[in-house]
């Protein structure tokens, strides 16, 4: 799905960042308890984050960028998912 | 990556949630100004949504769950992806 604008290829990426392992979840206790309180049984696990969708002409720069302003490192985990 | 518990298989699901097109996104922008302030060239198109991961026993539910409660449908697009 990349695209060229001036000879330059687009890469569309998507960020996907969680708490880490052990950080608190407030969000995701909140919404596990809400679910079956709606009626939705089984659900478990649940932990709620942020996800950046953007266009970058150097996709490795995306490390850099997630460390320096889209997640904080301390707390987060990232994943980058890039589609081309 | 689905795992038995108690003759169950769960399903490990994500939820991506963003802003409808044409909806406001200041995340989205305030991270786009961000960037080339932190010397980040090139990027542009960002959006900022929320990722939700959960394991349910019953897929089949999980458009119902981002319908009633991860999403609010009058502003936002969600996307479910299954990892088995």
């Amino acid at each position: 799905m990349g695209s060229q604008v001036g000879g330059e290829a687009l890469v569309r990426a998507r960020v996907l960042i969680r708490p880490k392992e052990g950080i608190l979840d407030p969000q995701g206790q909140a919404v596990e308890r809400a679910l079956p309180a709606l009626g939705f049984q089984g659900v478990s696990h649940v932990h709620v984050g942020r996800m950046v969708e953007l266009d970058v002409e150097d996709a490795s720069q995306l490390d850099q960028m997630c460390e320096q302003l889209l997640s904080n490192p301390l707390i987060e985990d990232y994943e980058i998912v890039e589609s081309a």
